[in-house]
This record gives structure tokens, sequence and C-alpha cells, in this order.
């Protein structure tokens, strides 16, 4: 079962690099199935397919994984403009809205998505939902609100649950924490996150309304192509 | 003039002191006017007329100047709702809408604010304007995003200024950067921050649209007193 999870996720991977060519920058996600599209694309630059390809990582893990494989990686500095960026995602519906973050590279994934003029999500069938909130949405926070935010989620009647590593707040790369909350039944996501942005110390949440341009799901069948219309 | 000005700055202070009582969990604001506040409170408190009065400030500035007045400083951890905060501003209008940040201590005046049961903002009548957006509006950001947001900022026709201190960029309390933006004269300045809050990488805007549930003015005839009418 975990073997066909990871051979659906190499062939949604290797389905978003038919849509890299030479001379592409390139953002670069963070997670397993984006991992194996790192090494997809570091196979393709090695055997001379791909030429002249730049990247933003959206870790600082995927861009020491992209480095170590030979990939030449830039900051947003250098490189503010994308023309592709290609991630993961936690739960994709119908209307390619994700739910990102399990990975707590959030901000930095969806800054790089912003920055993209495309975007491919790549998932296996597993990541498919009829509605986003099946899992928890993860919402990052500056230190300084922890416990007043944690009260106002509480209070919001979230379920706020703090992300831990090894006893310890995890801290993101941005020197955030983060928080996963549930998605009440009765609330809409659009309009929780909304709310979730106006509260001061909510630096960014896992909800990706409009950033997919495509999404590329692996199934046991084959592979399902599917593009925004706008 | 600017004496003056000083002197209004104090007397908005002072009377925002008569809404201390002992036993007050209080929120302290972050520039000069504030500034005010803090020694007032300080003398009031050595004088005797205030007890057991527990604050958080609001930039590490406000908590270094309170602690060496002898007030007692917690963080938001370990005082996570206050009953009331006092703050200067930028701008006022007569919504009590503010405009904040000149000093750079937006994010943590704003998770304060929100903290907060009552918000009062002190301001001499300089600060009163018929329309927000006469200087500009702050915007901290996130590091990793700098330059994809200067960009967007240019595109959005918001003419952004980097925040700098002795020719580097200022660090915020939160490891964070601030870019000061203006609000065109087209724009409504309530769908302008909605812009840039779904904006990834905007951590907090100096907009703050209805946390003041008091302001005081300081005029050349006397005091004024404005309560949000909910």
């Amino acid at each position: 079962m975990d073997s066909d999870r990871s051979e659906l996720k190499r062939r949604a991977a290797l389905a978003a690099l038919d849509h890299v060519f030479s001379g592409t920058a390139l953002g670069l996600g963070t997670g397993t199935t984006s991992d194996c599209f790192t090494r997809g694309l570091a196979e393709a630059i090695a055997g001379g397919r791909l030429r002249d390809i730049r990247c933003v990582g959206s870790s600082r893990a995927t861009e020491e994984l992209a480095r170590s494989l030979g990939i030449r990686c830039l900051s947003p500095d250098e490189l503010p403009r994308l023309d592709l960026a290609v991630d993961g995602a936690d739960e994709v519906d119908s209307g390619l809205r994700l739910i990102k973050g399990g990975g707590g590279a959030l901000l930095r994934e969806k800054i790089v998505a912003q920055a993209s003029s495309r975007y491919i999500v790549i998932a296996d069938e597993s990541k498919l939902v009829p509605r986003l909130g099946r899992g928890r949405l993860p919402v990052e926070i500056a230190v300084f609100a922890t416990r007043p935010l944690l009260l106002r989620f509480e209070d919001m009647e979230l379920d706020p649950r703090p992300r831990m590593h090894d006893g310890e707040w995890l801290v993101t790369d941005e020197g955030n924490r983060i928080v996963d909350v549930s998605v009440p039944a009765k609330r809409d996501i659009t309009d929780l996150v909304e709310e979730l942005h106006l509260t001061a110390g909510v630096v960014e949440t896992g909800f990706f309304p409009s950033e997919a341009t495509d999404v590329i799901i692996a199934t046991s069948e084959g592979i399902e192509h599917k593009t925004r219309t706008r």
C-alpha cells in the first residue's frame, strides 16, 4: 500500500516534469511528493534534456536537497519572478483549492506559488477531498502572539493544537510557530481564513484558494490533469 | 511649536491615566506619546495611587523603558488577556480608524490592542486626518518575500519604500522588515488592506480599522474624548 502510494507520487512528479523546459525559472515545493519531482528534475538536468534551469526552493530542506543533486538554487531576491512552481498538497478539492503546510513550509510555499506565473500541484489520489478540512488547517503565527492566539482560537472553537518537534514548539524557516486548527463543519473555509488573516499575529494560513493553475493527480487508473478555468 | 506639541501629548497621556485603576492588566504602546503615558504611570505607581499594575509592552524599547521606571512587565504568554491598552497613532480619522507603525512596532502593537478589552488611543490634534493615508501605510513583511513583494507593490502602484536604518533594512522585533506604501487616492483603504493580507509574505499592516474603543485628543482648546459606538 505504502509502496503503491510512493509509486503514484513518483508518477505525478514525472508528469509535471513534462511542463519544464530549458531556461525555466522554477519554484520547488517541499514534502515527499515534491522531493520526487526534485529528483526527477536533477536526472533530466544530468541527462542533458534540460539546460539553464534556475530554482527557488520553498524551504531550507528543499534547497539543501536540490543543491546536493546539483540543481542551481537562488534566493527570491535574485529570482523574484518564476515561470513555474511545482509543489504537493495535503488536500485538494474539485475547485483546485488546497490545504498545505503539513511539512511546516506553508509561508515560503505560498510566497513561491504567488511569485509564479503557473503553479502545478502534484498529488496521489488520496489527497483529493470532497470538502477541505478533512485534516487540520496549519496557521503560522508570530511567537509573541502565542498565548493570546491560542485563547482566541479556543473562543472560535477551532480546537488549536501546537505543532511540536521533540517536545518544543517547531520553529519555521521564518522563526515563527505553527498552530493546527480544525475547520468547523458549519463554517465556510474562505470566511474562516479571512477572519484569521484579520487577527494580529497570524502570519499565514495553509489555505491556497486560487494559487493552483493545474493539478496533476496520479490514480491507479492513470494520470488526471485538471486546469483552472479563468 | 514643538514644545506645544510635547505639552499636548503629555496632556492626552495624563487624561488616559484616569482610566487606569489598581489591579489593571495593561498594555503599553510605543512611541513618544506612549512614553509620556508610561512615565505618568510610573509616577502614579510610585506615588501610591495605583497598585498591582501588570503590563505587557508592545515593543522591546517600551518594555525596557517601563522596567527602568520600576513598572512590572510580563510577556503575553504570562498575561494573554488585558483589561486596557493605551497607545499613540500616526493618523486617526473620525471613525476611530488608525494608521500606526511609524515607530516600527505595528505587529506587537496590534497583538496587544486585540488582546485588550479596551484600547485607548492618545494623540495631539495634528494626528487627526479627514482621510487616512496622508502619510504612508507601514506593511511588515517576511524577509524571504522582499523582492517579490516590492515588485508586486510596484505593480499595485503603491510606490513602496523600504524602511531603512543606518543604510540597512530595519529589522522588527519579530525579525521581519517594513515597507512603507502610499494609499492611492482612488483606493479604499479597507479594500487595499484586504488585498495586502491575502498576499503571501505580508505579515501585518499598520491599518487598525476597529481596535480603538476610545480616542483621546489633546487640542489647544482642551481634551476631546471620543468613544466608539458599537
